[in-house]
C-alpha cells in the first residue's frame, strides 16, 4: 500500500467516532471519486484551523474579533445563555427560538484538573454582567455533576451582580450531553427553564 | 456562524456516510482539541488527492509507477486476483493470506453505463496473461448482477489465454458488497474458491 495512502487513513483518525475501518473507507472514497471534495475539504480545514480564533464578547468560535451573534443588533441584550462548548451553543441556536446573546465557557469547573472560574473566562464574564445591560443568566450547562456544580457557581455570580440566574428545565436527560439531545426535547427544557432559587 | 467554519461543515459532507450532523461535530472537535490533527489532515489529504494515481500493472492506488505489491520478489506471479476496488484488493489483502498478484479493475461491466472491458482495464488484463507468467485468475468480483457478469467474462478471457479461472467459495452473502463482509466469512471464502466449470 502506498505510503501517503497510509498516512492519510492514520490522519482520519483524529475525527471523532473515526477508527481504523472507517478511515480507511473515507480515503478510499476521496481517492476512487471524490478528489474534488478533497482538495476542497484539505482547503477548508487549514483554512478554518488558521483562522477560525474565538468571539472576544462570546468566547465562541469567529473568524473575527467579534462574531456575528455578538454584533447583530437584532438580538436581545438583556438575555445571556452561558454554555459549556460552541456544540452546546450550536445546538441550543437550531433547536429554540432563543434570541439572546451566548456565553462560550470553553469548559466547566473540575478543580482537580485545575480547570477554575479563570480557566472557563468567569472573570470575564462577571465584567460582562457588570456592564449591567444583562437582566437574565440562563444557564446551560451539561447536568453532570461538574456542569451543575458550574451552574450554581454561576448563579452565585449573577446574583452578585443583581442578575437573575435561571436553568433549563426538567428535560435534558440526567447525565446526558446536550449536544446529542433530541431538538424537541432541548427546545422544550429551554422554554420551560426556571429560575433558580 | 463563522463563515469558515461554515465551509468546513460542508466540505466534510464529502465523506461517506456523513451527514449535517456528523460533519458539524467533526468540525467543532477538530477546531477545539485536535487543531495539530486537523493540520495533518489537510497536509494528508491534499498530498494525497494530488499524488496518489494508479499503478500501471495492478492498477491499484500508488504514488510510484509500480506499486510495492507488484514490485515484490516476495508475491507468487503464478496467481493473479481481480477485484473491482482497491477497497476490495485491501479487504482481501487483510483478511486472508493471500501471496499472489492482484488486478484491480477499478468498476465493473456495465454495457448500460457505457462501461465496457476497456473501461475496466480488461486489454492490460489480456495482455498481462498473454505474457505466460499467471497460471490462475482468481475472480473476486462481487455477487451482484454486474460483478457476476463481469466474472463470467474474466473467466471467459483466462480460459482464452489458457489461464485456469477460479471464483471465492459460497460464504461471500448475495448481493453484498465484499469490502463489508466480516474478514472471518472473506478468509474462509477465499480459501475454499473453486475452479469455473
Ligand atoms: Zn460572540
Ligand atoms: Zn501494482
Amino acid at each position: 500500500m502506498s505510503s501517503l495512502l497510509e498516512q492519510l487513513i492514520e490522519a482520519f483518525r483524529v475525527l471523532p467516532g473515526v477508527g481504523q475501518k472507517t478511515a480507511q473507507r473515507m480515503a478510499y472514497h476521496v481517492l476512487e471519486r471524490e478528489r474534488d471534495g478533497g482538495r476542497r475539504l484539505a482547503s477548508a480545514l487549514s483554512e478554518a484551523v488558521e483562522r477560525v480564533g474565538h468571539c472576544t464578547r462570546c468566547r465562541d468560535f469567529s473568524e473575527t474579533e467579534v462574531c456575528a451573534t455578538c454584533a447583530s443588533a437584532a438580538r436581545d441584550a438583556h438575555q445571556l445563555c452561558a454554555v459549556e462548548s460552541p456544540a452546546d451553543r450550536l445546538a441550543i441556536e437550531q433547536a429554540t427560538g432563543y434570541r439572546g446573546l451566548y456565553f462560550v465557557l470553553q469548559g466547566r469547573l473540575s478543580p482537580l484538573d485545575g480547570i477554575g472560574p479563570r480557566e472557563i473566562g468567569l472573570d470575564r464574564l462577571a465584567e460582562r454582567l457588570q456592564e449591567g445591560e444583562v437582566q437574565e443568566l440562563i444557564i446551560a450547562t451539561n447536568p453532570t455533576v461538574e456542569g451543575e456544580a458550574t451552574a450554581h457557581y454561576l448563579a452565585q455570580l449573577a446574583r452578585q451582580h443583581g442578575v437573575k440566574p435561571s436553568r433549563l428545565a426538567h428535560g435534558v436527560p440526567l447525565g446526558g450531553e446536550l449536544e446529542y439531545v433530541d431538538r424537541g426535547t432541548l427546545s422544550h427544557a429551554f422554554g420551560s427553564r426556571s429560575e433558580m432559587a
